[in-house]
């Protein structure tokens, strides 16, 4: 079977299937945001790594080299976020074709490295090579938690919560795929910000990892819907979202408009957003929600709940469920997804 | 100025150049074999990272995916052995082909696994991507040591060692570059299992680690002369290496004489071939040697010294320096280089 037909979780779950135990070292392996390992002393190590292959996940027509290496960092670093961690230290590996102007490569990772240092870590080695094909570079990052939340803990009962708000990202998306921009340069100021210098919410991760409330987490990178499932799969219970109570920001809306998109399908769909999903005890709800107003004004918001069961299904505001054309998206499908540059 | 012209020292170089401080928790970030790290508590943490192009460091003509997979682990984990280090966990970031065989993914990290297995580690993680190009895998290892062995800490007087022989691994290279063998299955097969099965020498730096005689260390993975100029670089010393006494492997003497190559240049050029280049002081380096042929067998062989100055010298039996045609390789270079998979 050709991976194109398997797909990226099928392939992983082979791979899964293939290593056996890992030493005891390792708390945490192959199925959550990042690796968790446990040392001697207290606290846990956290290790992500993210690769980004050029007309895959990124276009150089759509970005400028300094915002490709921005968005990967901040894409990493979400997921140490994701874990409620800190980062500690970025690595870096990377192809780059011979012909390639030296310039491109220094630009890139000054990019990554600026992110890197807005978020109080930096580059601390990596490796780099010729690559025949195009660019690729795997961000690695190093990070430390004293409970890392982890997608497997989720409680029946709990209340499902988003920060911030989502569709920008898959706005900015839309518009350069349609071409309806010809890059990112030419997009709204405020899309133009989140698409190409992404927030990892660590500041929120900081503020509830202090209060103690979650229960589990991920980052939004591959869509709401489908990350609410890699909850509810690796949890073993079931997730409802009330679609109506999705957060959209208003930015994307004349997007959509213009596209004649639906703004709830990309707030659905749309990976690349980077807000945190978040479950909760239902009485810890307010307090996380304070929590994180205190620390930079993001929101909380509650946006389904968790029973016994399995699957997520998206409810509308009288309890029905909604069809959704498309769950996400699989790295290996033959067709550019809806969300990848 | 393109990468080619620029090459992969000068493009670390600039980087290096733009990043900065690293953060306190960075002990030693770009320019050793591994980063370390300080976290609370004693002992270190290290992180390698080693990315691995299809057609750059690896030829599926020549090796079986499982090949390919074990190659990389082994090659990532000698440099966790050049830090006097011990792995706790892998992590692999690959981008594969959509049109590709799943089963070639599986049998390469399933390679990948039992490598990492057989060095009391694990594979913990990792991420997968499609690759419009072929494919590439980067392998992530941490490790921890105690005082792990830099490059920049050889002393002026020290004694430079290496561990078993060299040769083998160019030997098989030639082979199979010259047309002479058509894949790696068709070598001798004290040549396959170096080949495609490299030994990281971590039963050697354990020994040696334990012992404390060891001043500085690096692996051969771009050449004798170069990895004996990037400790003398970093360490601000100069280093001469006495020809006839490096090592050379037996096993790759026909080899040289059905291809009519130079066995010395092969042991002094050849990159992956995974040995350690250790120095340690004079009076130390008896004890070393016995410590090391204790734990399996492994011969410390004294091939150099260390004096104030810079740069490497190679000299012949009279003293006097010998003339080398390269000195190791360049991934960047437009032609492939002599020990370029």
């Amino acid at each position: 079977m050709r991976l194109e037909e398997l797909g990226e979780f099928g392939l992983i779950k082979q791979i899964a299937a293939l290593i056996g135990e890992p030493s005891s070292a390792v708390r945490v392996g192959i199925g959550d945001d990042a690796a968790v390992l446990k040392l001697a002393g207290d606290g846990h190590l956290l290790v992500t790594t993210d690769v980004f292959v050029e007309d895959v996940h990124f276009r150089r027509q759509w970005l400028t080299p300094a915002q490709i290496g921005a968005r990967a960092a901040g894409a990493a670093l979400s997921d140490i976020a994701a874990m409620g961690g800190e980062p500690i230290a970025i690595f870096v590996s990377a192809g780059w074709p011979p012909s390639l102007e030296a310039e491109t490569a220094t630009e890139l990772m000054a990019g990554l490295a600026r992110v890197a240092g807005e978020y109080g870590t930096a580059l601390a080695g990596g490796d780099t090579a010729a690559s025949p094909g195009g660019i690729f570079i795997d961000v690695v990052v190093i990070g430390t938690a004293g409970q890392p939340w982890l997608r497997s803990t989720v409680q029946p009962g709990d209340v499902l919560l988003i920060s911030g708000s989502l569709g920008e990202a898959a706005a900015a998306l839309a518009l350069l795929q349609d071409g309806k921009v010809a890059n990112a340069a030419a997009l709204s100021p405020a899309l133009q910000e989140r698409f190409t210098n992404p927030i990892p919410r660590l500041s929120v991760a900081k503020a509830l990892a202090e209060g103690g409330a979650v229960t589990a987490a991920i980052d939004i990178s591959d869509g709401l819907v489908q990350d609410a499932g890699h909850l509810a799969e690796s949890s073993r219970v079931a997730i409802t979202i009330e679609a109506d109570r999705v957060p959209i920001s208003p930015r994307c809306r004349p997007a959509a408009q213009q596209l004649g998109a639906d703004p709830l399908q990309w707030a659905l769909t749309s990976g690349e957003e980077y807000e945190l999903l978040l479950t909760v005890a239902p009485a810890l709800v307010q307090q996380a929600a304070e929590l994180v107003a205190d620390k930079g004004g993001i929101t909380l918001t509650p946006i389904g709940r968790v029973s016994e069961g399995e699957g997520v299904v998206v409810v509308d505001e009288s309890g029905e469920p909604l069809e959704l054309s498309t769950e996400g998206w699989n790295h290996f499908s033959p067709s550019p997804p809806t969300h990848c540059l």
